[in-house]
C-alpha cells in the first residue's frame, strides 16, 4: 500500500508522525510512505527507510488558516501536495493531523466525492467499556443534514465496521433524545423511517447516555449532533481527570493512593483514548483520507496508518461506491 | 409561598420526597406545602407540620404512561392534582421528581404559557469546574427550535440568572461547534445574528467541550440538541466513575487507595452532581414548575423547593411575561 503522510500536522509533529511511520514500516512490509513536509524541520527526526519517500515543501498548514481554502491557496504546503498524491494516484490512502476543517475541505476538492454520495461524513471508533469501541458518524463535516445523507452513512458506516473492524452483521443505531421509535425531532424521525425501511440491520434510537457502555456497532447522527457529542465526551472525561488529578496532587497521603491505583488509572486513561483505535475517515471520498487526532503521539499515527491499511486492503472505498450505485 | 409538591415523583418516592419538604418547611418559616400522593404509600414516613396539607391521590404517573396524554388520564394522579392547584392559583409553583415528558406536557396544558413566549425551554444548572455552574436551555421541551425561540430562551435565561442566582450582568453563549463567529449549522448561524442584534450580554459561540469549565452564566441551544449534551455529560460521568469503581476495587492495594483518597473523591462526585443546583425549570409558563431529578434524594428535594421560593419571591415569572411582551 502506498500512503501519503502530512509530516507537518499535528502538536507533536514532526517527532510523533515520523515516529509513527517507522514503526508501521518496521511492521508492514507492504507499505510505502511518502512523507510531506520540510526537510530542515523533520532532519533531527528522521531516519533512512528504502521504503520512504521524503518530499520537501516549503508551507505548512495551520489551524488558523481558513480551512474552506487552506488547501488551494496553500498549494505547496505539505498537506496539499499529501492530498495531491492521491488525486494523481501515486498514493492509495493519506493521513494527517493537522487541521481537521483543512483536509475535510481539501479532501472533497482534491480526492473527491464517489459519485451517488451526497455529503462525505467523518467517522471515527469511540470507546466503549468493553473495549470493542463503535463507529460514529459524521462527527462534522456536514452540519446540516438531510435524512437521505444519514441511510447513506449507515451504509458507509456498516462497511466500514464489517471490513476494517471484522463484524459480521454490524448493529445500526441511531443517535436520538429517546430509544421509543417516535421520539426525535424531524430529521430523526424521518431518518428512522428510512432505516426500517432498508437493509442495515437497524436496532433503534439509541441515546447519547448510553453510548459508551456500547449500544450499537455503528451510529449514525448529523455532523452538528455528532460533533457536539463527541466534544462533550472529549469535555467531561477531560473534566474528570482533572478533578482527579488535583485530588491526587492534593496531599501527601493522596499521593500515595495515586502511586498505588497507578497501573488501574493508567486502564482508565486508555480506555477513554480512541485514538487507539485510529484516526477519524472521511468516508465517501474516492480513496480514504484520515484525520488523526491533533495530540497524536507515534503509538496513534501507527494505528491510523493499520486503519489506512485495512481500508485498502479491504477495498472500503469500492464497496461502498458499488453499493451506494446499486 | 404556597407550594404544591408530588409526593409520588422520583426513584426513591415517596420518602426523599417527603425528607425534603419537611427540612425545607424547617428552614423556610413562609413556605406552605400542598403534598399530593397516596396516603397509605407516605404515611410511613410522614410527620404532621402546620404548614403542610396532605391531599390523598388514587393515581400516580409512571414512566411508563404516555408523556403527552399521562396528565390528561390520569386526573386523580398527585402531578395531575399538583398541576391543577398551581393552575387554580391554590399554589404559587410546584415541584415533581416524576416523568419529565408528563411534566411538561401537563405543564404546558395546565398551567399554560405566558402570552408571547413561542415555546416553553426545559433549563437546568449544570456544574462547573469553579463551583459557579450555568443555566442551559433548552434540553428538551421543543425538538425542532426556530431562531426566534432561542433568543426568548437567552431572555429567560438571563432574568433567571439574575433574579434566582444573584448574578449582575450574565453572559450568554450560543452551544455550537466552533467558537468562530461564522461556524455552526443554518440554526445557529440565524441565532448569532440575533442574540448579537439583542441586548443580551451575548459572548458568541461555546463549544460544548469547553461548558464545565465555564465559559458563559447562560447557554443556549435547541432542545434536541441540550437533551443530547446534557445527556453525553451524564453517561460520560457515569462511566468514568463506575471505572474509578472497579479500578479501586480490584485489590487490597487498591481498596487502600480508595480510602485515602475518600473526601477527594465525593469533593469530585458532588461538583459533578447537579441536582444540587437545585431541580429543572420549565421556562415560558404563568408559574414554576419545577423537575426535580427522578433520582433526588431529600438534599436534591430541598434545594428544588428552595429554588421554587426564589423563583416566586423573585417574580421571575411575572418579569418574563412583561420583559417579552415589550
Amino acid at each position: 500500500m502506498k500512503l501519503a503522510v502530512d509530516g507537518m500536522g499535528g502538536d507533536h509533529a514532526p517527532k510523533s508522525v515520523i515516529d509513527g511511520v517507522l514503526r508501521a514500516l518496521n511492521e508492514f512490509p507492504d507499505l510505502e510512505v511518502q512523507l510531506y513536509g520540510n526537510k530542515d524541520t523533520m532532519r533531527p527526526f528522521l531516519t533512512a527507510h528504502d521504503r520512504m519517500q521524503v518530499i520537501h515543501c516549503e508551507e505548512v498548514i495551520t489551524n488558523d488558516d481558513d480551512a474552506a481554502r487552506a488547501v488551494r491557496r496553500k498549494k505547496d504546503s505539505s498537506m496539499a501536495k499529501m492530498l495531491e498524491a492521491v488525486k494523481t494516484g501515486e498514493a492509495h490512502a493519506c493521513l494527517s493531523a493537522g487541521s481537521t476543517g483543512a483536509l475535510m475541505a481539501g479532501g472533497l476538492f482534491q480526492v473527491g466525492r464517489i459519485a451517488g454520495v451526497e455529503r462525505p461524513a467523518l467517522a471515527t471508533t469511540l470507546p466503549t467499556l468493553d473495549g470493542q469501541g463503535f463507529l460514529m458518524l459524521d462527527l462534522g463535516a456536514t452540519a446540516d443534514a438531510k435524512p437521505e445523507y444519514l441511510l447513506q452513512y449507515a451504509i458507509m458506516g456498516v462497511i466500514y465496521a464489517r471490513e476494517v473492524r471484522g463484524i459480521q452483521n454490524p448493529t445500526v443505531g441511531l443517535l436520538n433524545i429517546g430509544t421509543e421509535d417516535k421520539k426525535g425531532n424531524e430529521l430523526t424521525k424521518a431518518v428512522f423511517d428510512l432505516l426500517k425501511a432498508s437493509d442495515v440491520n437497524f436496532v433503534g434510537n439509541v441515546e447519547s447516555r448510553d453510548l459508551l457502555t456500547g449500544v450499537a456497532d455503528v451510529v449514525v447522527t448529523d455532523g452538528f449532533t455528532g460533533n457536539m457529542v463527541l466534544k462533550t465526551i472529549e469535555g467531561t472525561a477531560g473534566i474528570m481527570f482533572k478533578m482527579l488529578k488535583e485530588g491526587f496532587m492534593s496531599s501527601m497521603k493522596t499521593k500515595m493512593a495515586a502511586a498505588m491505583m497507578k497501573p488501574q488509572l493508567k486502564t482508565i486513561k486508555d480506555k477513554m483514548d480512541y485514538t487507539e483505535y485510529g484516526g477519524a475517515a472521511l468516508f465517501g471520498l474516492q480513496a480514504p483520507v484520515i484525520k488523526a487526532h491533533g495530540s497524536s503521539n507515534a503509538t496513534a499515527i501507527f494505528s491510523a496508518i493499520k486503519q489506512c491499511d485495512l481500508m485498502v486492503r479491504h477495498n472500503v472505498c469500492p464497496t461502498i461506491e458499488k453499493t451506494i450505485q446499486a
